[in-house]
Parts: C-alpha cells; sequence; structure tokens
C-alpha cells in the first residue's frame, strides 16, 4: 500500500515534466512560424530549414554530449532507467527520497524518471538555439549557421547550464546567490548573447540602413505566420516555465505550480497591452509585430521568477518588458544592429530585465549575485560564440554573396521556393 | 501517509485543470486563425490585432475585476495560495473537504489551487469575447472594439457568470434549474449575443448585399489558415469542456472525464458531416467553410452537456448543430445581417440548440429552466452590448470610413499589410 | 483509505490515456497542414476537406463498429462506464485489477476509463487514414475517397488491428510473436498499403513524369505549412508513441513512458539531420521537404519498439529511417509511382523498417514473427482496398477528369479556392 502511493507519485511528477517537455518543444514550432512570418519570402524556405535542423542538432548534441557536461548521467549509450525492474533496492531509494522531501531536507526533491528530466531539459537547449536563427536570419550561410549550433547546444550553453542549474557543479553561481527559476538569463539572455555576437560578425541586411542613416522598414511576408507562432510560444510557455518548478505532487509544489501557469498569463498580457499603446503612442498605429514582441517580451521577463509575484505585479513585470521590447528595438536599429526579428530586444535585453526583477519579490536574491550571474553567462556565452562565429567565418565564411542575398537565400541554400506560386518576380 | 494521499489528489486535479486551461487558452490561437482566414487579405492584420489584444485585455481584466464579480476571491492583489505552507489548518482543511466529497455531500468538491481555478476561468472569457471580433471583421474600428473588450470582459461577461455558475450567488439560474455544463449558453450564446448588437449597430459590409437584395459572397483569403483554426479549436474544446468537469481525481468523476472527450470528438465530428452533406445537397460542393462551421457547431451543441449523452446520441446532437448551422447562416445572409465568419450562427443559434439538448439526456434538467436561463443571458449581454456599442459609437464612432474599408482597415488601422509580398492591387 | 488510492492510480492512468489522445487528435491537424503545403494551390482547399473529414469519418465508423470489430465493447448505442456510480462492485473489480498487476500476472493491467481507451484508439485509426489522402491527392475525386475512408477505418483497420492488438481475438498475430508497440506496421504501413493501392487504381498526375521518363518536380505551394505540420506531427507523436505503454501509475511504467518520449523525440531528430545530409550529398541543397520527411521517417521508423533502445540506439534506427526515406522517394518516383507528399514512402517503406527494427532491441521478437506479421497486414489491407477502389472505380469513378485536373481540384469539387487573392492565373 505504501509503495502504491510512491509509485503515484513517482508517475505523476514523470508524466508532468513530459506533458511541460512536450509544451517546450511545441515553442520550436512557434519560433519556425514566427521567423517565417517575419522574414521576406525569398528567405522563407532556409529560415525554416535552420529552425528545424537546429531543433533537430539541439536535440542529438544535447544527447550526445550536452546534458553530461550539465548534469553528468550518461544517457546516449546506457539508456537510462527505463526497462529497471522496480527492485528492492530501486524501492528504497524512492523512499529514501520522498522521506527527505517530506521532512524538508534542503536540496531534496522527489523522484521522478531520469528519462523524463533530460526530455524537460533538452527543449530548452532548443529554445536558445532558436533565438539565434531569428536575429541571423536573411543573410547567414545555413551551414555555417548549423556549425554553430552543434557547438553552442554541445558545448556553450551547457556549460553556463552546469553552473547555474546544477547545485552539485564545481563552480555554481547559485553559491553567489543567482536566481533563475526557468531561465530569463540562463537560457533567453544566453540565446541572445550567441545572437548578439553573430550579428556583430555578420552585418546587416543591405539595404536596411540608407547612405544617411535611415533606417528602412523590411516587412515581414506573412504576418498570420508570425502570429501563430506567437500563440505557440505564449502556449508552450506555460509548460517552461511552468514545468521548472520540477515537482507537481504535493500540495506546496502544485500551487507554486499553478501560481506560475497564472503568472506566466498574466505577463503576456500586460506586455502585450504595454507595447501596443507604446507603439501607438509612437506611431499611432497599432503595430501588430509590436504586439506580438511585447508578449514575447512579457513572457522573458516573468522567466526568471514566476511563482513569488502576485498577479499584479507578474502583469506590471511583463507590462515594463513590453514597453523596454519596444525601445530597445528602435535603440538597436539606431545602432545599426540589424535582428530582422527583434530576437536580441526580446529575449536579451528584456532577460537582462527579468533577471533584476527577481528582486521584486524574491527577497533571498540580491543585486550582486544577479548582476554577476547575468554578466558571467553574458561574458561566457558572447565570448565563446564570439570566438566560435570567428573561427567559422574564417573556414567556411558566415555571409552569402551579395548576389545571393539579392535573389534570396532560398534558392541559393534550398534550391527551393516557400511560396512558388504567389509572389510576383 | 494519509497525507501524502491527500497531496497526490490535490496535485493531480490542479494539474488537471492546468492541462485543461492551456487547451483553452490555445482555443485564442484557434479563432485568429479561423477569423484570419476568413476575411480578405486587405483586413488580415487588423483581426489578428484585435484577436491578440483580446486575449490580453480578457486575461488582464478578468484578474483586475472579473473574477471578483462572478466568484469573489481578491486575485489581483493578494495572488493567491501560491506561497502558502502546508499549515497544520490547511492540511485540516483539504482533510475536510475530501471528506465531504467521499461522503456524498450536496455541493461538495475536492480541493486544488485556486490559481490553477482562475486560469482555467479566464481562458473561457478570453473564448466568449473572441466570437465578437469575428462577427464584426472588416470594417468595425480597432480602439472602438477593444473598448468593447474591456467592458465586456470586466464586468458584463462575468455577471451572467456569476448567476449560473457560481453557487453562492445571490441570485443564481441554478436555483431555477438552468443546466449548462461548460458553457453553451453562458459563454458561447453570450458571446454570440454580444456580437449581434454590435453587427446590428454597425451595418454590413460595404457590397455584400446588392441593391436587389442578392447576397455576394466575399471568399476568405487563406482557408488553411481557417482549416488550422479550426483543428485548434476541436483539440482545445477537449480542454473547455473536458475540465468543466471541474474534478479527476475518483473513479467516477475520471470515468466522467473520459466520457466528455470521447462525446465532445463525437459530436464534432457528427456536426462535420452533417454540415458537409447539407451543403452538398444545397449547393452540389463540398463546401469547406460549410464543414468548418459544421464541426464548430457540433462541439457548441454538445457543450451544455457533454458528460450524459451517449456516443450516439452526442454525434446526433452534433450533427443536428451541423445542419442548423448551415440554414441559420443562409437565414442570417437573408436578414442582411453580415457576419463574415458565421459566428452568431455557430455559437448564437447553435448555442441555444446545445441549452435545449440538455433536455435529452439530463432528466434533472427542464425546459422552462433551460428558457429562463437562456432568455436571462440573451436579454442580459444583448442589452448590455447594446449600450456600450451605442455609447462607443456616440463618444468615438465604431465604423472605419467608407474610404478606409475599400482600402482595408490593415494600412489605415496598424499600418502593415499581412501579406505584403502576396497580393496584387 | 485503501480506495481513495485506488482512485487515484485510476484517475491518472485515465488522465494520461486523455492527454496522449489529444495530442494524437493533434495529429490530424499535422497531415492537413503538411499535405496542403504539399500540394499546388489549385487543389488545396480540396485536400483540405478531405482532411477534415476523413477524420470525422474515421471517428464515427469506428464508433459505429470499428471499436466492436477490433475489441468489442459496444459504445455507440450504450455508452460507456461515465456515469457509473462506484457501486461496490466496480470497487472490487478495480481491486482485483490492481492487484492481479501488482502480483505481476501476465497480461495484467491497471485499470482505467474505458472511453478513455476508446478515445485513445479512435484517433489512431484517423492516423491511418490521413495517410491514404496524401498519396492520392490532386486528382482523386473528393467523394470516392470518402466512400473509401468508411469502408477503410470502419471495417479494414478495425480487421487487421483485431489480429494484433486485440490479445483476445481469436486469430491473434501475437501468438506469431508479432511485436509492433505503437504501430509503425499496423498503423502506418496499414495507410500506406491502402495509399499504394489507390495510387495503381489511379495512375500519376498529367504532367508528372515526362515522355522521356523524366520525372518532373511539382513543389508545394507553401512550405510553412508543411513544416508547421512536421511539428505538429512531431508532438503529436509523443501521444501516439507515449500513450501506447497503456499505463503510467508505476514506477517501471512511469519510466517506461519517459523512455518512449525520449526516443521518440531522438529518432525524430536523427531522421531529420540523416535526411538532410542525405539530400545534400545527392543534390547539393539543404532540401527542406526531405527534411521534413526524414523526421517523419525517424519518428515511424521507432514507433514499432520505442521504449527498449538506448537513445543512442534510437537516434540511429531514426538516422536509417531518414536515408531510406529520400531513397526511396527517388525510387518510387522512378517506378512512377507518384506520391505528392511521400507518403507511401515515409509510412510504408520506412513503416516495414520500424518493424524489423524491433529485433535491434527486443530480445523476444524474431524475425519470423515480424515479417509474417508484415506480411499479414500488408497483403489484407493492400488486396481489401484494391477490391474497395476497384469497386468506386466501376460505381462513380476515381479520378476527376482531365480539364477538372488542369484547371484544379478545388472550384470543380469544392465551389472555392484556398486563396483567392494571392495566384494569378
Amino acid at each position: 500500500m505504501e509503495n502504491q502511493v510512491f509509485e503515484l507519485q513517482y508517475a505523476m511528477d514523470t508524466f508532468y515534466f513530459l506533458v511541460c517537455g512536450a509544451l517546450v518543444m511545441w515553442m520550436a514550432a512557434g519560433f519556425a512560424m514566427l521567423e517565417a512570418g517575419l522574414v521576406r519570402s525569398k528567405n522563407t524556405t532556409e529560415i525554416l530549414t535552420k529552425n528545424v535542423a537546429l531543433f533537430a542538432i539541439s536535440c542529438t548534441m544535447y544527447l550526445i554530449c550536452g546534458y553530461e557536461i550539465m548534469y553528468g548521467g550518461g544517457f546516449f549509450l546506457s539508456g537510462t532507467d527505463s526497462v529497471a525492474s522496480m527492485t528492492d533496492e530501486a524501492v528504497a531509494g524512492v523512499l529514501a527520497a520522498q522521506s527527505a522531501y517530506r521532512s524538508g531536507a534542503e536540496d531534496a526533491s522527489l523522484p521522478y524518471s531520469g528519462a523524463s528530466d533530460f526530455f524537460f531539459q533538452v527543449v530548452f537547449v532548443a529554445t536558445a538555439m532558436s533565438i539565434v536563427s531569428g536575429a541571423v536570419a536573411e543573410r547567414m550561410k545555413l551551414w555555417a549557421f548549423l556549425a554553430f549550433a552543434v557547438v553552442m547546444t554541445g558545448v556553450i550553453y551547457p556549460m553556463e547550464g552546469a553552473w547555474t542549474w546544477n547545485g552539485d557543479a564545481v563552480f555554481g553561481l547559485y553559491e553567489l546567490s543567482y536566481s533563475d527559476y526557468a531561465g530569463s538569463g540562463i537560457v533567453h539572455m544566453a540565446g541572445a548573447a550567441a545572437a548578439l555576437a553573430g550579428v556583430l560578425m555578420l552585418g546587416a541586411r543591405k539595404g536596411k540602413y540608407g547612405p544617411n542613416g535611415e533606417v528602412r522598414a523590411i516587412p515581414g511576408a506573412n504576418l498570420p505566420l508570425a502570429t501563430l507562432g506567437t500563440f505557440i510560444l505564449w502556449m508552450g510557455w506555460f509548460g517552461f516555465n511552468g514545468g521548472s518548478t520540477l515537482q507537481l505532487s504535493g500540495i506546496n509544489v502544485a500551487n507554486e505550480v499553478a501560481s506560475v501557469f497564472l503568472n506566466t498569463n498574466a505577463a503576456a498580457s500586460g506586455g502585450l497591452i504595454a507595447a501596443l499603446i507604446t507603439g501607438y503612442i509612437l506611431f499611432r498605429k497599432a503595430d501588430l509585430t509590436m504586439a506580438l514582441n511585447g508578449a514575447l517580451a512579457g513572457l522573458v521577463a516573468i522567466t526568471a521568477e514566476p511563482a513569488d509575484p502576485s498577479p499584479f505585479l507578474a502583469t506590471l513585470i511583463g507590462a515594463a518588458g513590453g514597453v523596454i521590447v519596444v525601445l530597445s528595438i528602435l535603440t538597436l536599429d539606431k545602432l545599426k544592429l540589424d535582428d530582422p526579428v527583434g530576437a536580441i530586444s526580446v529575449h536579451g535585453v528584456v532577460g537582462l530585465w527579468g533577471v533584476f526583477a527577481v528582486l521584486l519579490s524574491d527577497s533571498d536574491a540580491t543585486f550582486m549575485g544577479q548582476l554577476v550571474g547575468a554578466l558571467t553567462i553574458f561574458v561566457w556565452v558572447f565570448g565563446a560564440s564570439l570566438i566560435v562565429w570567428g573561427l567559422l567565418k574564417a573556414i567556411m565564411g558566415l555571409r552569402v554573396t551579395e548576389e545571393q542575398e539579392y535573389e534570396g537565400v532560398d534558392i541559393a541554400e534550398c534550391g527551393m521556393e516557400a511560396y512558388p506560386e504567389f509572389t510576383n518576380k
């Protein structure tokens, strides 16, 4: 009888991880649709190819070495706990883990399947990498991008992930009391740092900035796709933040998970409304793409601490993210940092805001801790990325030819158009 | 040991609510895609903007005052139970609630996180509001629509929601034995009543009805999007109806939830097939948009009582909805009530059918109870909406200028086209 | 107290089935988007209509007679266990089932709602049928296709399903030790066999193969849609394979479910990367449609045994699928078997590979068992389908007229274009 209760707890937490992981996997579709909607039709097949390929590369590299670097475990060859019979030792282990948790032991957690933990973690890697593809869209060589993805998801991300989320790591930012619930810094700002390094190495798209410093709008080809992508990301974020509680099967943790869902939704709503209003004040139009980026900004902003804030505070944190993202997009354009989908603003600038917004509700977090954490992540990811982009530039080149850029990378890289019957050349 | 079982029950019901809530949130994407697919390309950005903004407004207004009006609770400032330690009192409360439920006490329910309940309820508000945006598409001013959304989601819907779904409300339609499981009337017909009031105030699109009374078809620009939207709504409806059982963690309620999933799917299938055949009989074509509306009609029809019918009866209830929706769309066009996506027919006329279809399987429901309930909801929502639309018309105007309507509202309201490279002007 | 634990177990397994079933239902949207993206714009409305209608027909026919043929149960009229009070007998039955399972009795399974089982099974039927619609796209009459769907989902699939997955069936392939976890053969190869019969009866699209044997590429009209469809299928597959464990509520089965999620994702990733590289070697381009088919091939390949392989082996099984699918698509074109979306290669050829890949990790499976199983399924489904297609050809004709094919079947069959404003004739 006692064992049966333990089995139910174990199964429930495992299933919770798997459902949340499936929702985060779904975010890969969201990024793909968002980016495909915001580029021009001549570059759509290529951005789609990058997005599906980076997801597959992320999952494979994290399996081969990423998870090992970040948490240890050696999944790739040995498999996992999937076929273990419930031996007496296994029961004893589960019992001990549950006891430790119930008695409130520090760092104790309820036991669940290791494979479900892997599944949940692996989709985070892909999220970080998806952020990069949008920022370097419409001009970067496909194979150079995929080569970067191999290093980013196999080494760069897992290294900083180990420093932050692996409690047993030799060098832990948590010892500096860096607090980042689901990864405003660890995932989103990290992805944006790699993207920024790429954009600096790559330069702007031809024609984006005029000779007299004017910024030219390059409208996306398919706004329903971009809207769909945003809704997908919004939905997937419930898994992203909700799963990061890491436990479901108790009253307190279940309350926490529910609060995370509620606050995640509230912050996204606040971000969207704030960006819509900010856009209206600046442009006198209801700017859809700003509204979409505002929702994403609200989601990024709440990600570092979605559990503790009241829904009111969560709405405000998201709304601040929505204002910041609009101003950041305009500022980056002034700096001639060309980011076709606004990824650096959404995930980087607002990710940084999210890291510090933790201080508004978590009294254990400190300004210095958040600052050191954010700096460490940024310096590592930006620096390592710069080196990798630099090596790739020397070896194979990062940028397509001017003619290919003009003709569109779809034909040059993929040999097929995304909408062969719709556009008139 | 006993506490652990209670904790599992609590966590399971909380998670069930959150998963179902995430599915209902996903319906917002479904409405957005459906409506974006059924309007013309020149009005697509604007309908997308309306859809994302109304979702954010719904979530924010329900947080600020809607939930308070409907159920009380004061979520906005104080937050919820998310950080409560499991105090002895909390355990005692959970124990008492579980005991009452197990002993079959009337109105007893299993305990779960209040935040999960809020999350599930809030996405229903957005559903009601999404119904309106389609009916008034292609001609209503964006900011007038959003202003209406504030009042609808903050006050009008919560008021009738309190009368029906809040068992503790002063004035309760349940005392009149009005039975509406997941809201054929409370959510869908309510949304349609607000939409009808809007359409009456607004008038038809220019060119929809010819001088000699002829009805001109205005084809939607993107049928794959409309189909995707329908599939999203179909999927999300499993959360909409399935979550409305409000409990999962017992054999009887689990059986009921499973039956709701099965019947919801059966009714949608019946509705689609019936509408496809009805359309073929009338037009000698396999009319895709009628088929899509048939599936949605089946879903709306079963929503008021998805648990009790046999799958056979559920299929028939859905099929009747599928026939009704085709006839209703044709009839509304004869009445020159211009509803570009058929929302009033799908959610209003078929919603009314759903309210009365309860009588086919629920012997406790009465014709008078359902009639009084439906009338109350309609009169309140239609009347209140008419007043609000009227005020907005006086203050800011409801309709775009004739020139803007001709050029398309995308440029006028949003300053950007949805498909800038695809359409030839 | 004991009963409460039983209730939780029952509810958990029921919910697990419903969540997985909802994910599989979502695959219907994936097939619709994939196929709509890969056909030409003039045939898009029709393929969408086929997809939504076949889903509704599948659900209805399986309810009327399919489930009865496959498992017995008589759901249609009597309904199910949904309203059963928890009588003493019901408690006793649940207790007995749980005891048998815990004591390791052969073929024992944990009890759950029968309606949830039906819901999970019914969406598999639709998957099998969805495979057919893509292969016969752009030239088959809509109503002939739907008539075939009635027979396929009501009889042909349930028959072979009974032989394989119903342990109580008179003639059981399991007695020949045919092992097929989630249906590489039973669902995917079966669908492909029906598709192959249809393609043989129907012939190739006009203009696909030139007079001198050359193969002409007919590009799909909307690659973002095809990519979205692939992501949807990828996500839904977690339910497809993950739910096929049939139990969640124990440590061992929860570990197995988690392993299935992990391996399913790994195989899809391996398939995508392998197909991308294979395509590059052959065409010197990053071929998006090959990459998408590679991901699907990886998913199909792992479906017959997603639990036992290590993640490394799962990646390899998927990668082999990715190579096979590219070669198969090229080979089928040489044989002038015209399959616009590659469904026969993805689900048939790779499905066969999946059936034999079981031998790599399951020491109980035998080569002869897998061979006899695969042959039985193929011969039955292919033969029965050939007869049904033949009858339909005689009665109503299978193929649209040459003029309709040239003009596009959208106008001829559905009376509306999918993108009326985008294409220039």
